[in-house]
């Protein structure tokens, strides 16, 4: 439900108390996302804790009344609000307690406790973690920091849309990750108050577009379930806060893929050499395959964070490069004989490829015992380079499977 | 040698020739590379063209006559050279030629040719295709765009000092990666101006160390060999101009391990998602390693460049995560008999260790027939939690290979 408490002049408030414990992150014009549009990407995977979520977090911890600080405060979160959340109570010089689900990759709970969080590692998924949170604030009076549906912590984020007005004059279109809402309903809220022509755009992924549906059926219902590589964006259910703030200030959302969003991420690594987790990376994707019209148009795309575990970057990588036909794989049947894979690889070594990987094992495969199977993994230019490879292959005899 | 050409002017000549095409890139504060020092990095890996180089590369193509000019321009390099050239070619209007090696990384062949220039792929390695550079210019008589040993390449590279002045007012000590020395020439230089109280060292790879080998024996000769994973500064001989510059404004070259590179790529990735090379690294693992006395002092790292093939960032981030025993690799010898496994893996999830893969190939194996090894890869916290794990699995009589 809106309320009459965020205000531009909340929003100037927060600039002030985030002023020297926030960065102001950097903005770099882009000429590799949409040739066709004008593209700055604002860097929030370069703000301290890898999110913009610390700007929110701190600003309603330091919005606290001083007998609410004292108790401590608690919160639920697989990421970047712990982190936020651990980071703000660190420099205000308070307690604070994060419940994260056990299955939290090791690095990001590292990185919770180096901000001198207590973390309780909740056995479960992430609901388990906040059941538990609820109960802990219960019975141990801390205070509980909301990720998203709360005016502070919008206002908070807000600050990200005050530094786009400044960095990027005249923005025309400015696209917006949606995970709970929290970013948007700032970004969306300072932008109208200072340049109403300036169109705002939420990005979901396809497989968790609850903040979409929500404005399709009018009302902040819970999606039964959702499923993205964006893991800080898969989120069921809008705020009712964050909800109304995005009917009244947004002018649409859109979604794209996974392939999508690992070419995204793939592209912002290779040109801008940044790491952008999947939900930091969907507004860039939002722009590269024209999900919005942006032809000729100055566009901002909010890139949210960059806490993407490193094990996990490298298969979505190689999922980017496959998709864009980068990475080839091929199974090959051939004749079970002296000579065969000597030709199958100066085939495919005559039409430029590279190879990464080969695996030939006999044992495992169900077939004929005068053929065999062979794996290969190869590097190509792009998808007809790699046409082309099978097309060759194919042409001397042998059968791509 | 070193020549009255390059003079205080003449930096900021380049500056001003410069502005609006290369990015003032920005400087992060770092709380993450060494606890004991103000470290701040200054990110030459988000300039256009993912490097420092093309400075150096426009403010030589805009110095050139006009005759020269008309020429047309051809370089030879493997990689960051070769993109700062073929852009600053194509912004000035003119042609360009770049020799790469054919071995170059695909993704930067292709970027050079974004670029507008024209690329001769030469068969062998970069000295191959540093003959044909040769060849080529003189029977076309092209302009040769030297990648360091150069007044105007230096005074181009020194703008990066001249931001490094305005940006972290009163640093104490410049880290600045060194391979021919045209970079740290130019920052020197620069800096030395302006802040003479300032330290300037140079930071080279343990396996490519010509300029502190050179500063050794006075004299810039060639090194037999060299190797390392930071490709843009494996370089065998410094210029005798950069040399010179070394000689009269350097403090100081020390060198960095591939392990210590290695993991400065890793904290760059994880607490600054951004992407360096090795060569850009150096500069932050001589940091991180005290290779260079900075505690308390205020200090800058120079991180030249993010040009890194994103399957060879695989394999560098491996290392890193297996040098800080965030990855354990292990070899098990165990009794070929049912439940051996099972009792294993439970040993290995009760000490928390995370499994990432496990390789059991009794067919290879060259052992007795009752026993046999299993191949596991785990994550791990840290060396401790390694040694821990390992310390369990043989209390319950496995033995460790």
């Amino acid at each position: 439900m809106l309320t009459d408490k965020l205000t531009k002049e909340m929003l100037m408030d927060a600039q002030k108390v985030l002023e020297g414990v926030v960065r102001k992150t950097p903005v770099f014009h882009s000429t590799y996302i949409n040739p066709d549009a004008d593209v700055y990407i604002k860097c929030e995977n370069m703000q301290v804790t890898g999110s913009f979520k610390l700007r929110g977090a701190y600003f309603k911890t330091a919005s606290l009344t001083d007998a609410e600080a004292q108790k401590g405060v608690i919160a639920c979160s697989a990421g970047n609000h712990a982190q936020g959340v651990a980071l703000a109570a660190q420099k205000k010089g308070i307690p604070a307690v994060i419940c994260m689900p056990e299955s939290a990759p090791m690095a990001k709970v590292e990185a919770t406790k180096s901000y001198g969080a207590e973390v309780v590692l909740v056995p479960g998924v992430y609901d388990d973690a906040a059941a538990k949170a609820v109960a802990l604030q219960k019975e141990k009076g801390y205070t509980f920091l909301h990720p998203f549906n709360d005016e502070y912590v919008i206002a908070g984020q807000g600050t990200v849309g005050m530094e786009i007005l400044e960095q990027v004059k005249d923005a025309e279109v400015v696209l917006v990750p949606i995970g709970g809402g929290g970013l948007i309903s700032g970004v969306a809220f300072a932008i109208k108050q200072y340049n109403p022509n300036c169109k705002v755009y939420g990005v979901q992924a396809a497989g968790a577009p609850s903040m979409q549906h929500a404005l399709e059926v009018g009302k902040a219902e819970a999606l039964a379930s959702v499923s993205t590589m964006a893991d800080g964006i898969a989120v069921k259910q809008p705020g009712d806060l964050t909800f109304a703030m995005c009917q009244k200030y947004v002018d649409g959302v859109v979604t794209v893929s996974e392939d999508e969003i690992a070419c995204a991420i793939l592209k912002l690594i290779e040109k801008h050499k940044m790491i952008a987790e999947g939900a930091g990376a969907v507004s860039v994707a939002a722009a590269m395959y024209n999900k919005v019209d942006i032809k000729g148009k100055k566009v901002v795309c909010v890139i949210s964070g960059g806490n993407v575990d490193v094990k996990v970057l490298d298969r979505i990588i190689d999922k980017a490069l496959q998709a864009n036909g980068r990475i080839s794989k091929l199974s090959v049947m051939m004749m079970d004989k002296p000579g065969q894979m000597t030709q199958l690889l100066s085939i495919i070594a005559e039409t430029g490829a590279n190879i990464f990987s080969i695996n030939h094992d006999r044992i495992v495969q169900e077939i004929a015992v005068s053929t065999c199977i062979v794996d290969i993994v190869a590097e190509t230019r792009n998808q007809q380079h790699c046409d082309e490879m099978i097309a060759a292959i194919e042409a001397k005899g042998f059968q791509v499977l």
